[in-house]
């Protein structure tokens, strides 16, 4: 051999080696494996950073733009990755995560997810799937009978008969929401006549043979903005997104409702789609999905309900009628890696009707050939993991039982807080819990009062000046990393529906403590004494005052 | 307390330990998870049954479609998925798994995994991922200069601007390409005068304001199935996926394409996009991408490439002139989980022109506000898993170099495996590999001088025999586990057109041998001796011995 075929094979011996020799168990990497299985909490709390560095900062050490010729160590890279990405990641298990919707995991998704991408299974077909096409039929049926509640009779006719599919599983809301408006779309203009349907002609020729000026999906103002995405995407284009007013629980307006449908049609444009929310992303709210599946029939509008956030809430007996008509809808979405808790990456769609997915249908030759078992065939996503397995494994290991003592507790827990928040002098609860999410804002007991005398020059003053006592505090929270909650805004109408920024709380991880809860408002009381919001603080105590004052003023001359 | 009070109270403590105390070392998925760790490949041989269950068979374990009440044990719902799970599963990452492009892993991503589950980020905002924000950019940097090979300042200046994006990350290469469609479309029709752009204002009033009758994404007749379902999703309808015929060598005709695109415009039909195939699926061959580029620069449309498949290549210093023009792409496509080896659900599409993405930009309050770092704001989902960080450590482990090996080596193979083929008289090489995937059937040395010979019907009536048994070949040599090649349907030009069916063969896995793929042609030989094909086999015979002897009576009366 010469030495530049003995280097090619030397390389290409090593290729083979890490397809089929293992980490040695006292490998960086093994050890990092073995500390996770141990005590992930564990592992978690000693490896990420607590206190936040700048992120300019922290892009430094992915600035690279070249793929490196030279292959690393395997333990170079491990260790790399512990000491610039795991230290900078997020703890978004850590019990005083509260900020978002992502939570901690039960321990035994961890193993779970090691056999489901040791197998690295992709379901778009059984001949890389086998078992897991039927596990995913199984999953999309359970949850298709929390939602609607047929009989035995029904899901042994449906759940596994290749030529229907009770839902679509997918990476996410956003993906799942897009595939049930898509399927509206579809259905709302089918083929009739020359028509040959909108999935073949296209909207433009659709909506010209049906006479229609364009076709919207109407939603209440809480919608999440993946809506509005899905509107852009089919081609509908984002005013297609039509919002209605909400009320002050932040629910979409009935009359209102009906109203704009009214006025749409006298636009000639189709009402294609009513989307309920169950849980809306910044207050936790529910709309009254019952009378709104009354108004889509009465439109002859698909019902789509997003319970990406909501939905589990099924499991629970005391707050289930929180959804009450989630049954009449012809969609509805639910996200796994929220509150079935899953690891990231997974949501589903399930449809009412069995045929509903035939809208979306596609085929190949080589795949997902007609009349095959194969799921991609109604899923707008073509190779895709096996993350049913978790899925149904969450809804094994726990049963409703368990999940229904997650969901309870998590309101449980808001309504909790809610009380310290209204118990406390020094801040107002901007929206009540009806789910597990609130919101409030540092607003000490005067300056509440005032905003109630305020007009709206006077309102719109203290709350620009409330916005940015919000920000800064929870952006100081943030970065001093002991705990965490979102910030987002909203228009209250008792505030002349000015934008008030308000801390939003998500309190689905089972770990987060009353004690915890109560830390995170101390931590908060002492931010409003840093140096750098004194400033500010003074103003809005002058303002309160002198808003105060002036009312005294008037209540004595009256 | 009482003892419903107590019992509530057990509940949750048992629902605390999930979330915390780990799976005892001695646990059953404890010793599954170690298992995997210490021989991944020695479990799935293990596990796995090798010969091939019916699948309503291995339905009858996933029947129940209520969520059961109580929870069930981690162990026995451990021994559940071992025993009709994973049992029941297919083995991807077997060296004679050659059907499909879901191969082999390279150990080190099985604890990197574990490391992304454990962290659970969500990359929709940096809030809940952080340093994984930057280190995604830096993914699709490194990615983007494969393809593009812009400078240093080039990726200094761009690759971690928060208001850029050199591409979009997302589950897989369906949606790759229905985002980079999806740019192309919101493009073409750009707000203009009163015209607030499709984006705004959808698809009916874009094709009205721009006085267009349609808009059509062209691409060759190998384009992938995904294309047809991006013309759906997107409201063109999928008459507005033009295919444009192919040569012998299953690569577009670039007259055909050009006279195509004026035929188009003359029906003022909008050519919205042109897609190149960089590795069709069935054949793994390569458009003129060069021509192609010039042709959409002609009529002013979206050049996209699909190289979902092949795009790797580019590591390859002597193949990547394969993929010659890629760099004049608009946007490209990349399956993370194929020719990158890492676990099912990721792919990726980049942009040449960093401000492309600005077309599909949404924003939300609560989240990707405007000026944040947040990647949500020009992906086409919500949620994301931090997947680009097994990315990152093949693109380190590996390097460059050995992805160069992986990428040769397997075109290297497709060509010894063809070779094979050639010269065995009972198989015809139906189509010579240009990367590493190739497609061959069982075609006896007589039935295929026969063939040459044939007329239209006289073919017709063969390789309506040949795919009898094609298919039953296929099926029964799957069903005996021991090697899986897939199918599909081709039309080659020689046979008239008519369709065939066909095995299909993609070499990715580094550990496939000559000796493997000797065994397979050996085992499909004996296939052929199996009594349920005997009548087909003799009818074969049969007709070539007609054709044959019709033809020498021609000749000697000539």
């Amino acid at each position: 051999m010469t030495g530049k075929k003995k280097s090619a094979q030397a390389s290409l011996e090593a290729m083979y080696r890490v397809f089929t020799v293992p980490e040695a168990p006292d490998s960086t990497l093994s050890r990092i494996d073995q500390d996770i299985s141990r005590n992930m909490a564990g592992f978690l709390q000693e490896h990420i950073v607590a206190v936040e560095r700048d992120l300019s900062d922290v892009e430094k050490n992915f600035s690279d733009y070249a793929i490196p010729e030279k292959p690393v160590f395997v333990s170079e890279q491990a260790q790399f990755l512990l000491d610039k990405l795991v230290a900078n990641s997020v703890h978004t298990a850590s019990p005083a995560f509260i900020g978002h919707m992502t939570s901690a995991l039960p321990y035994f998704m961890l193993p779970l997810s090691k056999i489901m991408i040791a197998l690295n299974q992709n379901l778009v077909k059984t001949e890389t799937s086998k078992a897991f096409t039927p596990l995913e039929r199984q999953v999309l049926g359970m949850i298709h009978r929390l939602v609607y509640k047929q009989d035995g009779p029904f899901y042994r006719k449906w759940m596994q008969d290749p030529r229907y599919s009770l839902g679509a599983m997918c990476s996410g809301g956003t993906i799942a929401n897009l595939s049930a408006l898509w399927v509206a779309r579809n259905r709302a203009f089918p083929a009739e006549g020359s028509f040959r349907g909108l999935h073949e002609e296209g909207l433009f020729r659709a909506l010209r043979y049906y006479g229609h000026e364009g076709a919207a999906i109407v939603v209440s103002d809480r919608g999440h903005y993946s809506l509005r995405k899905a509107a852009d995407v089919l081609g509908l284009g984002r005013d297609a997104l039509v919002s209605v007013e909400t009320d002050d629980d932040n629910r979409i307006q009935i009359d209102a409702l009906r109203d704009k449908c009214l006025e749409l049609q006298k636009q000639k444009i189709k009402v294609m789609a009513i989307c309920g929310v169950a849980g809306t992303t910044e207050t936790g709210n529910v709309d009254p999905l019952d009378a709104m599946a009354d108004i889509a029939t009465e439109f002859g509008a698909h019902f789509h309900v997003d319970a990406a956030w909501g939905g589990p809430t099924l499991f629970s007996r005391t707050h289930q009628h929180l959804l009450r008509g989630i049954e009449k809808a012809d969609s509805v979405t639910f996200d796994a890696h929220k509150q079935l808790y899953v690891p990231m990456g997974v949501g589903l769609v399930v449809f009412r009707d069995p045929s509903l997915a035939s809208a979306v249908e596609h085929h190949a030759q080589y795949i997902i050939r007609k009349g095959s078992r194969d799921l991609g065939s109604t899923t707008l996503e073509g190779s895709r993991p096996g993350m049913s397995m978790l899925i149904h494994s969450g809804l094994r290991i726990l049963g409703r039982e368990g999940y229904e003592i997650l969901i309870d507790q998590g309101i449980e827990k808001a309504r909790t807080f809610a009380d310290m928040i209204t118990a406390d002098p020094d801040f107002e609860l901007v929206t009540k819990p009806e789910l597990n999410i609130l919101t409030y804002r540092y607003c000490p007991d005067k300056v509440q009062q005032a905003l109630t005398m305020a007009n709206e020059l006077q309102a719109e003053r203290l709350n620009t000046c409330l916005n940015r006592i919000t920000k800064f505090i929870q952006k100081t929270q943030r970065e001093r990393g002991k705990a965490f909650v979102s910030r987002t805004r909203l228009e209250p109408a008792h505030y002349y529906y000015f934008p008030c920024i308000v801390f939003r709380v998500v309190l689905a991880n089972p770990l987060t403590t009353p004690e915890i809860l109560s830390d995170i408002l101390e931590e908060q009381k002492t931010l409003v004494q840093e140096a750098e919001i004194a400033d500010e603080i003074a103003i809005l105590e002058q303002m309160a005052d002198a808003v105060l004052a002036s009312e005294q003023r008037s209540t004595r001359q009256a």
